[in-house]
């Protein structure tokens, strides 16, 4: 007798399951559901009758309605599944439900490095930042110095001296959006708790002045952050000796602080997908959402992005909106991507490919909620634009570009002191000074990319539930939390990855 | 008695002279001319009448009109020189006046790296590339332990094997104007016939496939071309040790090729300007354009670009094409460049501004004059796109930004063996695998940042010509295409100034 056909039901709530392995037509699942005809695999099957008009419920929100009536045991796809338009309304709050919140005496710990603002850093770096591409060979320049010497030997405490250069600062107007967007997501990172300490590194006649920056944001130079520009030091070695004697000096005082015990509540989660797969939004994705709830019903916060991954199903987030305000700046957003799209030649579309159709995906909004399935279920608290200050707990969404080392950037920029990644075909991926955890869909690309992943999500394939991955994954986080090196920091990622989402014409 | 002040004449047929010092009312300058009145350092003297709509000639060409008559010793500015609309017209070839060039048996010569293709490089290193930031990290590790092992002492041919990572290759549309501009410039480090050897790295999963540009460009895989991808090679670390394999495989090879005599022709130079100011159009600039010329005569090739910083003047350039086609094709890009500004909330503006004015700069043809005079006075031979191969002799344009590492990356992708870069502000620049000659504007910039500098043009202000420091610059040029290491290969300039231009939406 062939062995009983997997499959997953994503949400006590579902009217569906999805097909693990292809079902022939009469076999019966475990639960007790059996097929009235063949499912294929990544297919969904209806577990109970659905009317017509009725909604199908997969991650126990409303992917579709059924366009005739279904009976349990029947395949659901396009010939019996439609979007209604009532799907597509704005109903800002509707699906918010408050969370309550457990006291601060009961919300699991990890040990971290308390910063002067109260953050708290998961890590302890000393940041080299530059402000244009011109500075980047002096800022590599100090770090490998830095590293020959020897001398963070004597700094235990410290996590590293990292150079975080890129190919921008120069060659773009002097303000708007490109410029503004630059700002941010430079002292975004001097900003991140898991900086301790930052030397800014600048030519000196660049476009984005280091000291229109620290105006901007009222900075004085001191332990914390200081400056150097290479024309004012006077050209590239003298800068690299320099750079060197202002880390030198800055070195014990990062080295002073210890961890110590900290909430769950001082962590703020980046959410990440990159390599996805037909898996993805069955066992990761939901996975990371059950660990995200789990976060932010202990005070934490947890950041979803990557706007066009979410493009015309962003009613399944403004629904969750706790505030209509907080909806609104969602759909703000997402005009402004139209725009964006359009003035650049480009057209935003995330509706099912014909490949996804293939692969079981009926409409957008399951498409959408196989991705947006990371942030879990709790309100929309905030919407920030990219590498925006995150002063909100509970779950937000950052305004970010789907290309990984982009958003991660702007998710780092934003506060994230740890970030979760999910990945199918599998993506080596690291974006220091944050740790970034990785996530498997599926156990073959586990297996084949051991060194790189950090936990394997498609064991739920073989019948580990959806909550007990979600209690996995966030237990890992309190461990990266505190200490315990990912996959992708052991191998020497996460200073290339640095990459600040450049818009605007390069001039 | 005071000194004599020092003023400049940049062409034997110029009509104007530029005080280099303040000349006060009743001087009398080297040359004869006495002045009628006072005019300020970095403006302009008649030194012999000028009719009323008769040209005012610096640079050796037309900057405007007069307004007025005006007589020698008269201070030359807005006030007495206009620009008229003949000057705007675009004139196909009407200054482009065919050059003799040189037989191969009368060029200068230097030792180059011969390549298969009849290219000769000045240098020869071994490229990794990537084709996507989610391959750099993998990248930069390979590159580092060929540095830890210490393996390149046994290639002493070998210049190095360098990581040229980026931030783009994925987040993109699959076609288009970025995707194309892109792919070029990738092949065209790997064409560079500075580059003997490429080894070229991926993910698996991004939208820029390498199997991709290997069919686009015919490229088949052995001694010159090998490929790696994360994803199916197993993860990074056995990414790594296999790309040290390959790295390993192809050394022997690149290292079996020896420098030998080759005739000026084989060089094709990059013309820069970075941190320009107020000397950079009448000491490193003209300077360099002598130069420039000096190759051209000897059937070299030299490109110009940084188009926003001719625009408005772009009928200089199309006076001096060869063929009509080749100012149809210049036009073109500045039409493109005006979309592309528009389309991003942008205005192209290179009028001389307030501070220039008060600088001595009277028109937009005297500014952009400044910028192209790097390029000499030879005919336009032809028009690139960004990141285009190359193919023609003499001067040629190719379109790009400004912004220095843009522009480089994509003139060294069209095949530039070597680049000269002026700077009045002091930039530190090198472009691997190509070598980057610096050039000060100014003898205070030199001093101030000797280790960064090759060579002072400021000491055209005390008096050395501009045709006697072309040819320094020409011989320099040779030296270091004949291996002469440049100060910013001396101190490790050259893989972070790689940044290929970004076109179109990041998604
Ligand atoms: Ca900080
Ligand atoms: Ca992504
Ligand atoms: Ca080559
Ligand atoms: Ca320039
Ligand atoms: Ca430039």
């Amino acid at each position: 007798m062939a062995a009983t056909p997997r499959s997953l039901r994503l949400n006590a709530a579902d009217n569906v399951v999805v097909a693990i392995d292809d079902i022939p037509a009469s076999a019966t699942l475990e639960g007790g559901a059996t097929a009235r005809e063949r499912i294929p695999r990544g297919h969904k099957m209806a577990v109970s009758p659905i009317a017509a008009d009725e909604a199908i419920l997969k991650f126990g929100q409303v992917i579709g309605v059924a366009s005739r009536p279904i009976a349990a045991g029947e395949w659901v796809h396009e010939h019996n599944c439609a979007m209604k338009d009532f799907a597509r309304e704005h109903r800002f709050g509707e699906g918010a439900v408050p969370e309550v919140i457990a006291p601060v005496a009961d919300q699991p710990t990890f040990d971290g490095f308390r910063r002067a603002n109260g953050k708290v850093g998961t890590r302890n770096y000393l940041a080299l930042l530059t402000s244009v591409n011109c500075s980047a060979t002096t800022a590599r320049l100090i770090a490998r110095e830095v590293e020959r010497s020897g001398m963070l030997a004597d700094y235990p405490n410290v996590d590293g001296v990292i150079a975080l250069v890129h190919g921008t600062g120069c060659g773009m107007a002097s303000k708007g959006e490109g410029f503004e967007t630059f700002m941010r997501t430079e002292w975004g990172y001097a900003a991140n708790p898991n900086v301790g300490a930052t030397l800014m590194i600048g030519l000196g006649c660049e476009v984005f002045q280091i000291s229109r920056m620290k105006e901007e944001y009222s900075l004085v130079e001191g332990d914390s952050f200081q400056s150097l520009t290479i024309q004012a030091t006077g050209g590239t070695r003298k800068t690299v000796e320099a750079g060197l004697e202002r880390v030198r000096s800055m070195l014990p005082r990062l080295d002073a602080v210890r961890r110590e015990p900290a909430p769950a509540s001082a962590l703020t989660l980046a959410l990440q997908c990159g390599g996805s797969d037909g898996y993805s939004g069955i066992t990761a994705n939901p996975a990371l959402g059950a660990a995200a709830d789990i976060l932010v019903r202990n005070g934490g916060t947890a950041i979803l992005s990557e706007t066009p991954e979410i493009y015309g199903a962003e009613h399944l987030l403004t629904r969750r909106a706790a505030t209509p305000e907080v909806g609104e700046k969602l759909l703000a957003r997402i005009r402004w991507w139209e725009d964006y799209c359009a003035r650049n030649g480009g057209e935003m579309n995330n509706n099912p490919s014909p490949g996804n159709k293939a692969g079981g995906l009926t409409t957008i909004l399951e498409k959408s909620l196989g991705a947006a399935a990371k942030g879990g279920t709790t309100p929309l608290n905030a919407v920030y634009k990219y590498a925006e200050p995150v002063t909100a707990r509970g779950f937000v969404f950052m305004d970010t570009p789907g290309y990984d080392p982009v958003s991660a950037t702007g998710q780092v920029a934003g506060g994230a002191n740890v970030l979760a990644f999910t990945t199918g075909r599998g993506s080596a991926f690291g974006c220091k000074p944050t740790p970034s955890i990785k996530l498997a869909t599926n156990s073959e690309v586990y297996r084949r990319m051991i060194e790189d992943m950090d936990i394997n999500c498609g064991d739920v394939l073989d019948g580990v539930s959806i909550a007990d991955k979600g209690r996995e994954i966030f237990e890992r986080i309190l461990a990266v939390a505190s200490g315990e090196p990912t996959k992708s920091e052991a191998l020497g990622y996460g200073e290339a990855e640095f990459a600040p989402w450049q818009i605007g014409a390069t001039m």
